[in-house]
């Protein structure tokens, strides 16, 4: 077994453990502990929320989760002499729930994905999926199932939502300032469009006094991808994946979490993984002078792992840049042509017996691949969501005989 | 070799044929061929600009192509019994180029990707490529190489662009609708945000007189991918793959064209496949009742074939929704997402020597995948290209040492 | 297309084609054509019988074959500047049934798969079925189904059974000695040990006169496997694998045929592919000296292709090396073990209805994957056998309700 | 993480645990524990040898290795309602070294590839490598490199290499007397031709007395496989994998032992995986009846997993069933030709700077496909060994300029 250089006793918030910690970026955060090119190290992570959710069958601590806490990070592991322009190279060579242990914790034998209410997170659909909603999942070896979700079986493609490097001063100026720029158009929506630093709650590692004060106020959310890597919620970053980080700041950096047990591409109930605390092994490597060698200026590179699942047929469902409901047209959105293309796949499911928010709490978790099909046929982007046809334990492919529709029960719903 | 319901030669434009076929969607068209649920039969093509490209070393004849002739469509194919509500179920058995033949037409042992000007088509990444270019693709048996693309050589995954059943008079006069009333909030803009009804070169099958005026002046172009299929570009729908259409109008009425030898998810360069004329062969079958069985109300479904080329190594880059060259936010846009994907993966080839344009061109068309990795982590949607390491002849990781930066030659360009 | 090298007219027997080939190994058949390193070309071939097996429901054809004329070869290719030592690198492009053409000759739109009866020919199982059976498949596009096999369908791997290039003298020699060393420890076994030369209806290629009776006389039968490649029957010889071939004689003499839509590992029922005429494009090149380079003393080395049929899905049986009919124990004999592997499959498969028969031309043809699995846990040599669950219409999968045993008619057998 | 029904100290030989497994298969070794049909739970294990080997640079405990503790098994756990005639339905759910431990012990942080001197022991290819030589395998999350093998770095496909039922009197009486049969041919033979029962060492697991003595005379040694499965040794029994095991006796007692962090087809160096002690997750379920309903009378049916690491570039090596040393033909001999397979594979990695000890340590470990292609060719068999290129940190495929021979150290030896 590795060195743990971050570890996470998981009966205590972050916030109480030996070295905590941070939830916000920020260049000050001061290292957790260091590493060298070359080191091979486990780092401990709470899930996402600091374990606000418990594994029962009511969506209420969903709906009323407090998301100032979040994403609750472990790090940051310095990188002995990385230095600005460098690349970080990554290697993940395992990660997984909280090992040898279970209890009521997320990542402890279970994990969960919840659909969040339009009023407080939202999701890809939450027009049409306004309240919350929440399936728990069991963990047995490499495979979930979930009460919530009858007939479905899968292996777990694990893989963390969020690591990444800190940003530069500079950095984390730009950042505050383009999407505060975003929320000036509309600071009254709901969703919100985006959410600028935020004092409550924040945690800023082993800083305290005027320097945590500080990191409280100008500190980034963690939630989107950006220069630094992130929130990428890439299921790809899996066991066997390498990855190439910018690096901004001396030592580089690195912090993490948000790990998922599975998750499909889109991630589309915002929380939409299955949410877990647990491991993650590391080793660690640097490209001097990087990102200038590889035109490296904005986002990580990476090559993903060669152990995922395989699956040979799916079921495939296309979404174009239309809204159907209204007949309005969008220009090569392929973020619409990805919803409609959730909803087509939502709308084939039902017709066998789950209902809508099942059908949703599937795609965000199940393995299926979101591809941007075509984008440049004006005015439709094209999209397309590959749905593995094994996961089902029933036949789910069409046939002249049409579904067979039975009762698949209901997944957790709020009060 | 199955019968031949719809034949071409390929030394005459698609409105000499003896039997023609069609470049816009209308009900009316006539059907040119019926067959009945069980069929296997074979579709004759001609290359979608109806073969105004050549196999030459200049870009003139992308950047003066005449695109009022898109796209030339075979069909439209009758399948009997076929009615509105039903799903058509249509396997790719076979696809490729014109068989047996070598010759000055795209598809005779040969095709071409093309970078469309922003003054006459655009693309993708036009903003940043706005001139015409061009790559010439030659065939040797399952794999693609080009004089102008030196260093790269795949497999194709053969795919038809754009197959579909016809719309109902009232489906059409929807679409006509919707798509006028997104040019008319900018009916200037340059590329347009959608393309009308259009009477220049339209091609209307066997109909004649009052009719072909009628199918001219009404009929839907046939850019976008819409509620009856369409040009989907889809890569996916390759040898192997079971497509459900579907059926809006007596005889189902299905018609298609746009053959592609390669396409990379996005088809980015706008005409980014590897585009050829040559043979589609089908089988198609009936779901009576279908669409409403399944739930089918927009889009087709499909399960994609099991024979395309396998890769275990890829390079991946990510673009998440931020223009960086001016750092603006978009909300949630994967459309902005997967452009910075593409400029990230430009960006890194041209350190190994490839101009920009050669490297634009590959990514339109070799089998990479475009995916939607995160769409709910705002305000940044999260996207990501996969890029095979094994089409090319030179090691394309990154390593401490650095690219190999070689001369790799150039495009054609337009003069 | 590429240039044809070597043409054949299916309605004619090898032996009245222009340029006829050959069905023997010898260095003196002359070079039928000349190619050089880099060129791409093509080679159109016989049914390895010459034809001999007919498109109907009796398998009297198989019982009857006259195998003296087998493999019936299309070559020698000629490629300048091949010296003995150096490697022959082959590429397979492309390979299919004859273009284009529906009649009478195997791979004229269909092709078959034989039992071959005990006293003529043999095959894997032959103790267990000594008659003659047949399966005729029709082609259509990449998938291969038969009347004779109901509920199952697959895409096909085209590979050939049998190229090579030619043995020089001395290898030769060896090759005949050694055979001949076989055959003597038990000179009257049915079947046959081996097959020594024999002058009947031996083909020399454009040989003539006393070069072409030493040939005859001396020449070796081309059903194994050897130091040359010959007939090796990996069905993972598909298109865009390469193949490094040792070269013998002055300009390597690159012969073959014998091409196959489909075969399992093993090719277990003797002509259990599903065999064809056809055409086959190669790219050439040389490593000079590459035997002594890479250690190549015997057997090619091959890159098999990337585009095979996926499956993630198998039902997999196990042998060992016990005949459990007589309870007598193998040491380490892997032949013996996949023989169980084959019946302990063939036993699963009769509970669903089919006839022994029909399963053992299902497992000849179909992808199976045929792997040695241990072969050192003294004294049981374990093997195993992978059948895709895919390439079936009904759910295959062991349950607990038990199998649905259904009539599923008969292959063609003799009279 | 589930309930463990048979634990061990690695600290501890097996014959010391709380309660004990055993070395020898016979039916009247006590239950250790029960489970239901439908149970989840974790099974802990020794390494084979009970863990006599060391992680250092000798190879004189492999040479010196005391066989008759082999295999050393966990279990008899029975199964709630079993009885002969069912079959037990077993889901591997996860399975890997001892969890959160380092130390020195095998799967204790790494694990061992030996070659077993023609002494004591043996191996595939134990006529051209008499001696014992031994490879030291680190554990890094999903990934094995060794000391002893530099360049090289994999996923391990970890796998149970032994699991089976317990026989009933009557088969294993059979066992016995038809492997003593086969030992009567040769009796003095080194290596043995098998091995009878032996009660030095022999462990009943909870059995003392009379029935202890009695299993430790007729128990049957635990190296093959066997109609109640046994020592497999098939990669593929990996993580995901589903295997319906033939129940012979009242309960089944399911038990097993011998993981693998890795292995290639074939097991060629006797104890050709990387050995180690761990642990295993199963859930197990009964089809009433099935043996019968399923046509199993021999050995077990399963469904490999799917989340074994993914190749698509392989270099692959033949061999046929001929002694070239002597110029021997074999009747069609599949052990032969695999072994002809393995020894080509290892006369091309010499060439890069490879011991040939060191390059057949490497087939016997890393993830290797050994395939049968062709069995009917007389009399030749044709075997061949796919060998994924990027295990190697090298570019190890055959080029024009010739392999890149280094200086790659050596294996651990014997003194």
């Amino acid at each position: 077994m590795p060195k743990v250089v971050f570890s996470v006793d998981q009966s205590k918030p972050m916030s109480q453990q030996q070295v905590p910690g941070h939830n916000r970026w920020h260049p000050d955060i001061p290292v957790a502990a260091m590493v060298k090119p070359g080191d091979v190290f486990r780092v401990e992570c709470r899930e996402w929320t600091d374990s606000q959710i418990g594994n029962n069958d009511s969506a209420n601590d969903v709906r009323d989760v407090d998301l100032s806490y979040a994403h609750m990070l472990s790090g940051p592991i310095g990188v002995e002499g990385a230095e600005p322009g460098d690349l970080l190279v990554v290697d993940i060579l395992d990660l997984g729930p909280v090992p040898q242990e279970t209890g009521e914790v997320p990542g402890q034998g279970w994990g969960y994905t919840g659909i969040f209410a339009k009023a407080n997170g939202g999701g890809f659909l939450t027009d049409y999926f306004p309240d919350a909603y929440k399936a728990i999942w069991d963990f047995n070896g490499i495979f979930a199932s979930s009460r919530h979700l009858p007939g479905i079986r899968y292996a777990g493609i694990t893989h963390p939502g969020l690591f990444g490097t800190a940003p530069s001063a500079e950095l984390l100026a730009s950042w505050n300032r383009r999407e505060q720029a975003l929320i000036d158009t509309d600071p009254d929506r709901v969703p919100a469009l985006g959410l600028p630093p935020l004092a409550d709650h924040a945690l800023a590692g082993q800083a305290t006094g005027d320097v945590a004060t500080r990191i409280a106020r100008e500190g980034a959310r963690t939630v989107p991808a950006r220069e630094n890597g992130g929130n990428h919620d890439i299921k790809n970053f899996t066991r066997g994946a390498r990855v190439f980080y910018p690096v901004h700041v001396k030592d580089a950096k690195l912090s993490g979490g948000d790990l998922h047990f599975s998750q499909g591409d889109g991630e589309i109930t915002f929380c939409g993984a299955i949410e877990m605390g647990g491991f993650i092994d590391f080793h660690v490597d640097l490209i001097k002078g990087g990102m200038e060698k590889y035109g490296v200026s904005t986002n990580p590179i990476f090559m993903p792992g060669n152990v995922e699942p395989r699956y040979s047929e799916f079921l495939s469902f296309i979404g174009i840049s239309v809204d159907h409901d209204t007949n309005t047209n969008y220009y090569l959105d392929a973020t619409v042509a990805y919803r409609r293309a959730c909803l087509n796949a939502i709308e084939y499911l039902k017709r066998w017996g789950y209902t809508g928010e099942q059908a949703y709490l599937l795609l965000g978790s199940a393995p299926i691949e979101g591809r941007i099909s075509g984008v440049v046929d004006i005015p439709n982007a094209c999209c397309s969501l590959y749905l593995p046809t094994e996961i089902f334990d029933f036949d789910v492919r069409p046939t002249k005989e049409g579904p067979v529709k039975e009762k698949r029960g209901q997944c957790a719903v709020s009060s």
